[in-house]
């Protein structure tokens, strides 16, 4: 059979893996597909020099390769929400099929860009946008197919993973272990995407639309990062059998579905909770197949590229396949998607681990339970401590599953009592089973 | 789209899980697939309550399921590799593409099915026969297809990990937990498939022929059961830091390719190490996507029955698709398959635990740890013990990575010293990272 060919737009880190891998695995892959897969073309602004291009077409101007007629498949490794928007609908136009490692992109423009490649019968695959090296998304849209998905929920930034893990096993502060991570390249200059979660919030809202079917609703995903979480919550989160691990979870429930990244309390039992460092792991509860668990390396060159050339072999196989014969974009075919309503937090319900400081006085303690049995509140645990010398003592409450809205009122009048000193600290609680 | 028509043969354990899966998720499915499946007729010896198949055509006959003209793909759950040939042969010359969770079918009979699958040009699935509800198939196959397999090792038998899981947390013995494990149901009357790891090289067998591209050599897997770990032995690995996993191994060496199971040593901190009771999972390493884990239930009805019917979906897409571009059955096309060599045991290259009784004497130690040097093995850590009012004492050496050749000759030597009582107890360490 004649040779697929693909053209690579960006040779940046992710490009400069997809680029090796082809070339380095070549062999193998032509052995897999039964053709084989060359770089027709490369688009990048620059030259990388980890990859060598001496015999490959290279174009400064990315849009000569959603044009070029000789490719087949063009790979969109630029990031962005621009650009990479303009390039992948100009390569959808001309009957182009794409993958993307792009998760902003599929995340805010994936229903728009998904109904074009609809209308001219391509295929637009982007493993490579959640997770890295995880193959999460073949995993969720075929190999858990006969599932009515329960629950999802994933460690799905490294970053973020990072520093929660070294805040855990050694006791050091979000600021001190955040410098660290850019020292080390995990994390940006500016860690906002990562440590606020909007990166997760990305990934997350791809892997809830493959899981139940519904558009891309990034805007409505809850997004909470891990910046306020200290070395004491995690040292009381661990003495109480828990890890804190920034998630993102989705859950269908009878009224719609939940869709949020935070800080979460998991129990040191759930495999999860062993996960650590830069890795990633997705949970998926099917009700077929119950809990399952898919680990891997979330970032990088080879990882990332390990998934974007997975894509583009996939794609290789069915480029003579009938359009209505292939695996839809979000799981469910495009005229079968759900409208299923995205909760609003306050119908949320978890558990909740409260950390404030108190006067060290009788009757505060009973004012505060008290506060929550009013509010349909049960407490699991509470630990408080005292502190030399002073009057202020931590306490520590954990509760069983409630609504958000009344966590809500609860914590309002817990800080509105005067022997409560500053702010409740609220961390979420799930139990993974 | 027409309708898909399933015929199911078997009606057990993993037949029910498939039905009730089928009929409850229905219309799930069809928003899938973007057409319904339906079962068109059932082969069975006998109903089974769990299923109401009061409007299904049920033959007693399981041939019949083969030769009706309707039903496009013929699922086999009956089990076993006589009866299970046949009807998987005949499905097969009648022009049906066949679904199945048999594992021993395929790690002893898959060459001749997949030859005559692909004379047919028909596709044989068999995402059940290994691990249950993981779709490690579909993730070897298609999720890591970009990637040099360097090595995979599993927990691929529920019965032996809910063992040696016991032994672990309980410091309980063998044959104490094999009871318990026969009357909870996990284990048979016999347990001989499962304990000594009969079960484990079917799916190890598969496992390495679709990572490596090469023919089923069930034959060639070195096979050793769990039957002969004391309580002792879980202690002492225990705390020298590492957990005794019953485990089925594949790797590529210069010089070929290992097939292995048998009771490990792994780190505790391996994630592999966290899997407990029932729990199957497998790590690959990919050259570029590095270490990865997935993780879930190995058995029971929904589990299996949740990646048969994801195989249904998987043929049903693919229905119409040109043979040349489907995945092909061992990951690699049929005429690209590879005669890498399996090695024997003598070969192959670990560390050792080493348990063994000596006499509690000056020079003991010294004369088996000059064995050890003679043999070229390094030593990693020793633990020695008195026993009160005993002059025999344990002794347990941890080595580094040997050819197991010369940890044969150390043994036979050891063995043969006066001062050491009995025969020396040695179990592989695996670093897997």
């Amino acid at each position: 059979m004649k040779p697929v060919k693909v053209g690579l737009c960006g040779l940046g880190t992710v490009g400069s893996g997809t680029f090796n891998i082809l070339r380095d695995n070549a062999e193998e892959i032509t052995r897999r597909v039964g053709r084989s897969i060359i770089i027709e073309q490369i688009g990048a602004r620059r030259d990388n020099p980890t990859c060598d291009t001496t015999d490959v077409n290279i174009t400064r101007d990315i849009f000569d390769v959603a044009s070029n007629p000789e490719i087949d498949i063009v790979v969109e490794l630029i990031g962005g929400t621009s650009v990479a928007r303009d390039l992948v609908l100009l390569a959808i136009e001309n009957g182009k099929h794409v993958v993307t490692a792009n998760k902003a992109l599929i995340a805010e423009c994936g229903n728009e860009i998904f109904a074009k490649a609809q209308e001219k019968g391509v295929m637009v695959a982007f493993e490579a946008a959640v997770a890295g090296g995880i193959p999460i998304i073949k995993t969720l849209r075929e190999g858990l197919s006969s599932n009515h998905i329960e629950w999802l929920a994933g460690i799905i930034n490294g970053t973020g993973n990072f520093i929660m893990t070294e805040m855990s096993e050694k006791g050091r502060a979000f600021d001190d272990v955040l410098k660290e991570a850019q020292e080390l390249g995990y994390a940006e200059a500016d860690p906002t995407f990562d440590v606020e979660g909007i990166d997760a919030a990305h990934k997350l809202t791809i892997l809830a639309s493959i899981a139940y079917g519904i558009p891309l609703q990034f805007e409505k995903t809850y997004t909470e990062g891990i910046s306020r979480i200290t070395a004491e919550d995690v040292a009381f989160a661990s003495e109480l059998g828990y890890s804190i691990k920034h998630l993102g979870i989705a859950r269908r429930t009878k009224l719609g579905v939940e869709l949020r990244v935070h800080p979460t309390l998991i129990s040191h039992k759930t495999l999860l909770a062993s996960v650590n460092g830069v890795m990633n792991a997705v949970m998926v509860k099917g009700d077929a197949v119950g809990p399952t668990l898919t680990y891997g390396a979330g970032a990088g060159a080879m990882p990332t590229g390990s998934s974007v050339v997975a894509d583009i072999i996939d794609v290789a196989r069915t480029l003579t396949a009938d359009p209505t014969n292939r695996v839809p974009h979000l799981a469910f075919q495009a005229d079968r998607l759900s409208d299923l309503e995205v909760l609003p937090m306050e119908e949320i319900e978890c558990g909740f681990f409260l950390n404030m400081t108190i006067q060290d006085r009788a009757g505060v303690l009973a004012n505060i339970t008290q506060i929550l049995s009013t509010n349909g509140i049960s407490i699991e645990s509470v630990i408080q401590r005292e502190r030399e010398g002073s009057e202020l003592v931590p306490l520590v409450v954990m509760t069983h599953d409630v609504k958000e809205r009344n966590m809500n009122a609860a914590i309002a009048a817990i800080e509105a009592l005067p022997d409560v000193a500053g702010a409740v600290q609220r961390i979420r609680v799930e139990n993974l089973a």
